[in-house]
């Protein structure tokens, strides 16, 4: 009964949606669709794909991870033009909403970049390291060889895609569901977002070789050297240099001035200028987000100021609060103001991100999802992508090891910009995109599923 | 010596900026600039505007408004191409950046409206529409006849469009300083508060009808009035349908989910909906913006979900706290409650605002400073600006009337959007545009200091 009324409120706001595209599809037509317009009818755009997002995310409720429901109220709108609705057709080639989404992926890899604790890796150590690498070189060979055996007349470029598509894991989405379930502190969350690291920085070394190979066209070994060299020494330099440089200009700016404009600046300019560097050195924008989410992971927070509310506590009841309160108040207040660098970013997030999410969405081409191979095909790479992670989980020693390899089966977001680059740069087709689609929905929709049956039944193998 | 060090810092920091800009120009020219590249040449762009605004910015430390920083970071910007610096011109033209200043007055005139609080206005009542509306007439009235007299040949669009970019308040600003003098709950700030809502909506309604009659070209009586009805019927109409529907909404949205995306989305959406709204109905998407803002301020804000801390602290603190740390904690605890969708927005404005702020000071053409005309011509237009409002300050009766009149003195951002709405439309040419530059200027460098002089001495009159 409760679900037949939340569908008929779905139906009734779908109903509504249709409705006003169709009556601003008149206004859009008419304006003619100048360039100088398009700064204007983004704003309309923004607002769909911002409800969009947000009534798909209400997918959570029946247990699911929003993020599943952003990509599918983007191949919702996608599917308005078939049913005659061609206002949000545009979009696909808008600049500003492209911009949208690309600074949607910026932000994200920064945001992964932040919680990627390199501590949290040491702790773990070796036996992440090992779990990580199986977890990339498995699913790679397995994506490569299936690639071949599906797409024959695909070419190597198309395999290795495939293959590296395969490899990385959403630290976000483990994370997501882990805290979800109350296991955040366990052993074996802490194997998976070590092994995580590992897998994002392969992943992204991966994905560099394969743009690099596509556009010289050639397997030269040189090349892949000098494409991993260009990536691990962006990385490094990034860590290295940059973990210097980033406290350094911190705290000059914090010198500079304590306006909280600074707080903001800093972090987002930097994200920015690595991602920006990085596409100068022909890698993808999102590495040098990723590697300045490394960087100021080390940053001293402390030259934050803390958030008004912390400051007030502690400045009107802390001093005269007897024990135990008071110890506790404390740890509270630490906790949130240490994280007060995210807590600025997530606002950003929240506008940024669902764009990305429902534009990758938007641009699965739902016809292709009609033919019976493209079906059978993302079977088969969700197959391969399971096992392949199941195979690193086997390898994780003492601790519950189905539950690594299932923690680390959804491919979300990381998998969505590997498929949508490769849709970018021509290498994957309409109907292979879709199959890994098709892929990263079955995993990410799969795993909170298996996961949660996997820790109430208290497994131990 | 401390000032010596610190212009050196900044001399420093200008030499590298423009190091990095020369360096990335040919890299820039290289690409050709195509259309597709724009989207990733714009991130070297934002680092370049944000790290400005960030720098000048800092003009806070000798006690100026930083949005005043803000607008001479973007006019150093603008200087670039004067030393043989190019990199930075295709900002003039390209859509994602003029897309984010559009977005940043959006953001800016959605969190005026959030301020601009009904309530603060009932309070101090008629005085305070006596005030602002004086506080329009003389401006407007003044503005127009040094039009005529500065600009003959300017027709009487461009006198009028002067007069209109004399009236607006600056909400944020005075503000800022009353807040920064520690007088934010005097009656004089209620009675600017109130005053300058009556401004904005004046504002907003003046600018629609100087739009409206650039548009169509005559001044016919009855356009005028449609005008005033549409806009009139938009704010109305928003504040009352809108004030009706958004608490339902909210209301609605709030049972669909928990997610935190909710939180954001909706405010957000609602904001880009009236924008765009706005922008069909043929009105500046500002006034859109303004007047979401004001729905949402009656939008009950306790169905938003408290920020974590306060969560955390009521769950473990509160329940077993005594008098009188208990009622203490808890009031600060109401208090960040409530401000928590601005605080959602404010991350966004930073982002967006800044962008606005520089890309306003990098359309100004330093050239044109060069000409005595030019300054006189600004000098003139802020006697009139101040003077009109320090009348409209002398009508508040039995409170210090100078603080007042100089507290509604700055013009800031309105007066900024205004100027470069006239711009875009063709009715204000780049010197004229440059003269109502140095009028929104001098009128934020002036305030603070005049205030900060009436106040110390305990002015009262």
């Amino acid at each position: 009964m409760c679900r037949s009324v939340r569908f008929r409120a779905f139906r009734w706001l779908i109903a509504c949606g249709i409705a006003l595209c169709f009556s601003v599809a008149d206004v859009w037509a008419a304006s003619g669709g100048s360039r100088s317009e398009e700064i204007f009818i983004a704003l309309g755009w923004i607002v769909v794909v911002l409800l969009a997002a947000r009534i798909g995310s209400a997918i959570e409720r029946i247990g699911q991870p929003p993020v599943l429901g952003e990509i599918l109220a983007g191949v919702v709108l996608s599917g308005f033009a078939l049913v005659g609705v061609h206002w949000l057709e545009p979009m696909r080639t808008s600049v500003v909403m492209r911009f949208l989404a690309e600074v949607g992926t910026i932000v994200l890899l920064f945001q992964i970049g932040l919680e990627s604790n390199l501590e949290q890796f040491r702790r773990v150590g070796l036996r992440a390291t090992l779990v990580g690498t199986v977890g990339v070189f498995f699913p790679f060979v397995g994506g490569y060889f299936l690639g071949q055996y599906l797409y024959p007349e695909g070419g190597a470029n198309m395999h290795i895609f495939l293959g590296a598509t395969l490899t990385a894991t959403s630290v976000g989405i483990s994370v997501r569901v882990f805290r979800d379930l109350g296991v955040a502190s366990s052993k074996e969350t802490s194997i998976i977002l070590g092994a995580a690291v590992i897998d994002d920085v392969l992943g992204v070394v991966i994905l560099a070789v394969v743009q690099g190979l596509v556009k010289t066209g050639t397997f030269e070994l040189l090349d892949v050297a000098i494409i991993i060299g260009k990536s691990l020494l962006f990385l490094v330099g990034a860590i290295v240099v940059g973990g210097r440089l980033a406290p350094w200009l911190a705290r000059w700016m914090a010198r500079l001035s304590t306006s909280t404009t600074m707080k903001f600046a800093v972090p987002i300019a930097v994200c920015f200028l690595a991602s920006f560097v990085a596409y100068l050195a022909d890698l993808a924008p999102i590495i040098g987000a990723f590697g300045a989410g490394l960087i100021l992971d080390r940053v001293h927070f402390d030259i934050y100021r803390a958030p008004q509310i912390v400051e007030e506590i502690e400045h009107d009841i802390l001093p005269d609060l007897g024990e135990p309160h008071r110890s506790r108040l404390v740890g509270i207040l630490q906790r949130h103001r240490l994280h007060h660098i995210e807590e600025l970013i997530q606002p950003l997030a929240y506008f940024f991100v669902p764009m990305f999410f429902v534009m990758t969405g938007f641009s699965v081409d739902l016809r292709t999802f009609g033919t019976l191979g493209v079906v059978v095909a993302g079977l088969l790479i969700t197959l391969v992508a399971v096992v392949g992670k199941l195979v690193a989980g086997a390898v994780a020693g003492s601790v519950r090891r189905w539950i690594v390899g299932w923690g680390m089966v959804p491919r979300g977001e990381v998998g969505l910009i590997f498929a949508s680059v490769g849709l970018g740069i021509g290498v994957v087709t309409a109907e292979e995109y879709s199959a890994i689609m098709l892929m990263v929905m079955l995993t990410t929709l799969v795993t909170p599923i298996v996961l949660g049956r996997l820790l109430r039944r208290g497994s131990a193998s």
